[in-house]
């Protein structure tokens, strides 16, 4: 899967050597802070960030650093603002290779004023998350960040319902922008492997093209997070997102424990995290923190639609899968 | 993914159309009752068998046809079995498209006495499933079958463990057997998808050369036995084997509710599949029935292990997952 050459060789990836390109994103505390409102325990987050770094993992993102005017702080974990107090108090100047990332969310950020500058912050990457139609709103995040001395990425989400037409013109746009990186994000765990090559493929094409990585960020609605990332992998993405134990919204992500197993670069192990998914994650979940793959997350997958109305089904304890399937039919 | 035209033409399987030579295999009683000893109630299985009825699957296997000089009924359920007098009890005449399967395991199973002459039983077909030393007794297998009437395939074992050389061997022996179909089995759910379709595609090669079906049995210890089936019969496997919820020995097998969901041909539905879960499947789930995606069967996957290991680990309540992986190097 991996190469030890250039993404100029695709050719050369194949399962007995590495791709030293390749860069992991533990996203957990991020896309897992969906599940529980961003409530984890100073322990787990501290802990956390040690297996991470012990596990060789490239980027930890912290969470989101979204607006304080439209969020109230009272009704949030604080990894939802990712405040620079509280990464430090976790990281100090963090002394270690990984590098600390947060997400930027187009339209509910004050990027102009909460991103600081990169002297004054231990944040190393921005992630800016946007629509298709906030491209112009993302590129304007992009260089406020670029500007600030940030590596930066742009998470195009919910890829998944654009238009041929307007995902070509959108990647062209990126790929002419300041980003370092432009992730597939395949929001509702709909695209098949097959599917996945072939839209990997293009963005290494347009924004590999122009110099830039590609990065992938999967969901689990129908089992396929860790099938599609090691597959867009097999065609040129590098920078890779996971989830301990898949933890993630809905249907969660690609499982950190299975891509670090999988990746043959000597500087990965994946011991530190399962040993962090005992300590940490069956006491989530024997807790009822609940997400992974169930039938009403596959079904808005393979319909297509956003996760939440299968949220609400299983918050609400219903089990009536069929009439689900029909409410989702006349929203699809 | 499905192609409406033949098997020779693969380059026309797409995701807009379908291909008629397709054939679902549920093998929830076969792998599922080695989770639960075969313990399934009457009920369950009547309804299991409607309910695969009404979901347009193409056949439903009941379980192993094992010898009872080795195995004492006593201590296995009914589908262990398969007496012809059970089978009629849930399907009388089978009075449906949906045609029977059994499975006799090569080693153990009185095949020359208990599979009857196909003109007194209500089964359709014979699945002989064997190890890759154990070819010349499965001929032997497949030749009193055919003989006696039956559809027969040879699933041919934990390949994952079979050198290059002896496959080719086989399977070239198996292309000139009497055998329909001859799957590729991925016991130990070890095979990536990139593995996955370079495999199938020699299968496809030499026994599609040879005018028979390919099929595909994959296991979930890596989450990929829904990936893997579903890129298996992008290259060319017919006969698709899937379980209600996964339920298989160790980390399951197949959704059958996710390849009904994937498949275009009309005839399917997996609206039947998500009530029976519904109904039986949580509450097999809540008496304590374990199967499913773990991390101990990652490991012996990613390892290429038997899952018996796996299985007592978590039987025994064990979570510690990093003893494991050392226990499991030990016997790789």
């Amino acid at each position: 899967m991996q190469s030890a050459g250039n993404t100029d060789n695709m050719s050369e990836r194949n399962l007995m050597t590495y791709c030293p390109e390749i860069r992991t994103v533990d996203a957990t505390l991020r896309d897992g802070g969906l599940v529980n409102n961003f409530g984890f325990t100073e322990e787990f987050v501290k802990d956390l960030y040690e297996a991470n770094i012990a596990a060789g993992v490239d980027y930890m993102e912290f969470g989101y650093r979204a607006s304080k005017k439209m969020f109230d702080p009272k009704d949030f974990g604080k990894w939802k603002f990712c405040d620079e107090a509280d990464l430090r108090a976790v990281v100090g100047e963090n002394d270690s290779p990984m590098k600390i990332a947060v997400m930027a969310d187009a339209g509910r950020c004050d990027y102009k004023t909460d991103i600081l500058p990169r002297e004054d912050s231990v944040v190393d990457m921005v992630r800016v998350a946007c629509y298709i139609h906030q491209i112009p709103l993302a590129l304007d995040m992009i260089d406020d960040a670029k500007a600030k001395g940030y590596e930066v990425t742009c998470n195009l989400m919910a890829v998944s319902k654009v238009n041929t037409e307007d995902l070509d013109q959108g990647l062209k746009i990126l790929a002419e922008s300041k980003a370092d990186a432009v992730y597939v994000v395949d929001s509702f765990g709909n695209y098949y492997p097959e599917q996945m090559r072939k839209l990997v493929a293009k963005y290494v094409d347009v924004i590999g093209g122009a110099g830039k990585q590609v990065g992938f960020h999967g969901h689990n609605n129908q089992q396929l997070a860790f099938a599609n990332t090691i597959e867009a992998c097999r065609v040129g993405a590098n920078y890779l997102d996971m989830t301990v134990n898949g933890m993630g919204r809905g249907a969660g992500n690609c499982f950190a424990e299975q891509l670090l197993s999988f990746l043959k670069n000597p500087k990965y192990t994946a011991i530190p995290i399962i040993n962090f998914v005992a300590k940490h994650m069956l006491k989530l979940k024997a807790e009822g923190v609940v997400w992974g793959y169930d039938i009403p997350y596959m079904l808005t997958g393979v319909l297509n639609c956003h996760p939440s109305t299968a949220i609400k089904f299983i918050k609400d304890k219903r089990t009536d899968y069929a009439k689900l399937y029909a409410e989702l039919m006349e929203m699809s």
